[in-house]
């Protein structure tokens, strides 16, 4: 097998490209500008050119593949991205084609929904390593999920599963983006959070969160809810708490479903690490049936926005196994 | 491979035995009384008499094996039985090894959870035949749930998965048995909709469902408001569609978390048919990310009960293959 990959993070704002050793991990990073508003031609373009700069970074015939790790909807066969969020006029676009001809047809290219990426690098390299089973919550922009059964990706279906963000704990609570009421991207989505913040701040006149963000409430975000918390600011610390308890309400009916009793916490909105994680973990077992409570644990991603370059790569090395296993 | 197995229903109540043919389903079917108040040791005698009589039933060493499905948690290794609901005195027990010593040492005996063997039943002989991939939801004294993914029972890390009862729609709802606020049973458990119903009641004095139950409310049954709602009657139609918005609401959830878009259900309150399934197809999409919407479809279980003693047998049927697969 070969020892190394390049694993690729397509994102709104940045593009991310690794070499990663099957081992070690991360061998070499390179980070460019998405510039999605130029079209996705551009930015096909671009993707192109990181994972060429990547497979040269490595000795000749020593790369297993390249992984891409996409927002939006990625087709069973893990061939083709589909109106990744904004991205202006991307329809559906086939980037194994793409890739494969422009880099060296031979060398595999696998493509993958970003929240399942960062759950596969998360089981390979970081926290997820603690169990063969896990269900990965990645709280960003949106609510993202993966659900790691077995040291594989479960994919449902159509290659959609593991939406978690759209559960809902609230069958009259509020809507969130994708017009399900309650679902719990309307609470814990960034935006979301960072309105209830403002909204809830009109009651702590004296907040240290006025000062962190110089008076503009518009640039309130977890990383200042975790600031202020830190400073044993009280609204912080009820928002972060209120946010905490949302998170473990869907956890339990997760994991009252998949019998998966290790969650791994990653994304941006984790920042604010125990102050969300320790109420989550208080109300968990009281969203779950007796029978599963035992061994719950809630865990926050050590390795951070790695994982989704990690799992990119682990992309490829799993599809050189696959060949292997299928001769 | 041998063409018969033996299914074993283990109820509260009822004793279900069933000769089963590979091809053919269902050939003989035998009912005892469970006796579960004369303890473990009687009920376990009684399961290996009926295991006995259906053995007996066909040709000699033409038999895969004997299959069970039981209430409570059964274990990893689908050898044992904890703690079954309503059966006193029950703890722990190896049906396995017991049958095994009774029957015949190389009769394969495999036990699991009845929920999923209803699961497995549909799949092979229902109306999960339709999809290679469906979520079974089980509305009896509790509500159960199986899923069924590539035609395989999804067990998740200890065997206790698809416990969908016990997701919550609402996380400050009322209370279910397993003490999770909004659990979906604490709406459709066969005593709470009854109980729902009785409440509800009093607002309709002139309801057809007081003459169904000769004035003695405590005998409504979802069975009553079936009957009810043939008459067009108000009260039993409003309950049922408020249940089956419920229903869709946790089945949004499922599906968000599985991508499995095709949902049988079965058990007694499924007796309501349309009149509950109708208002849960109209709100399911509303619960579901768009991304997942497309191809939802709720379907009834046509075959009843059978399919849990079909699912049995079916057990045995794959432990052969799987022992085949292996050598």
């Amino acid at each position: 097998m070969k020892p190394y990959a390049v694993g690729v993070d397509l994102g709104g704002t940045n593009l991310k490209g690794a070499l990663v050793d099957r081992e070690e991990g991360l061998l070499e990073r390179t980070q460019y500008a998405t510039e999605a508003d130029q079209g996705p031609e551009h930015v096909v373009d671009r993707i192109g050119a990181i994972a060429e700069e990547m497979v040269a970074a490595a000795p000749n015939s020593s790369v297993a593949g390249v992984g891409i790790g996409a927002p939006g909807a990625v087709n069973w066969n893990r061939t083709t991205v589909s109106r990744p969020p904004n991205f202006p006029g991307w329809e559906t676009i086939n980037l194994q084609s793409v890739l494969q001809s422009r880099l060296d047809r031979d060398l595999p290219v696998i493509v993958e929904n970003d929240a399942n990426v960062a759950g596969l690098g998360s089981a390979f390299y970081g926290t997820g390593q603690r169990s063969d089973s896990f269900i990965m919550v990645t709280l960003g922009t949106g609510v993202g999920g993966a659900i790691i059964y077995q040291n594989k990706i479960f994919r449902g279906s159509t290659g959609g599963a593991a939406e978690i963000g759209h559960m809902t704990i609230d069958y009259e609570g509020p809507f969130a983006n994708s017009g399900v009421s309650g679902a719990i991207e309307g609470y814990l989505g960034q935006e979301f959070l960072a309105q209830h913040a403002r909204d809830r701040l009109v009651n702590y006149p004296d907040s240290a969160v006025h000062d962190l963000v110089d008076g503009d409430l518009e640039q309130i975000t977890p990383r200042t809810l975790y600031e202020a918390a830190n400073q044993e600011d009280e609204l912080a610390r009820e928002v972060l708490e209120w946010a905490g308890h949302k998170l473990g309400c869907v956890l339990g009916s997760a994991v009252n479903l998949l019998d998966i009793r290790t969650i791994v916490v990653g994304g941006g909105v984790s920042a604010a690490g125990d102050y969300i994680l320790e109420p989550a973990r208080a109300v968990l077992p009281r969203f779950v049936v007796p029978g599963l409570r035992e061994n719950l644990r809630i865990l926050r991603e050590e390795l951070g926005n790695e994982v989704s370059l990690l799992g990119a790569a682990r992309l490829a090395f799993e599809g050189e196994q696959a060949q292997v296993g299928s001769r």
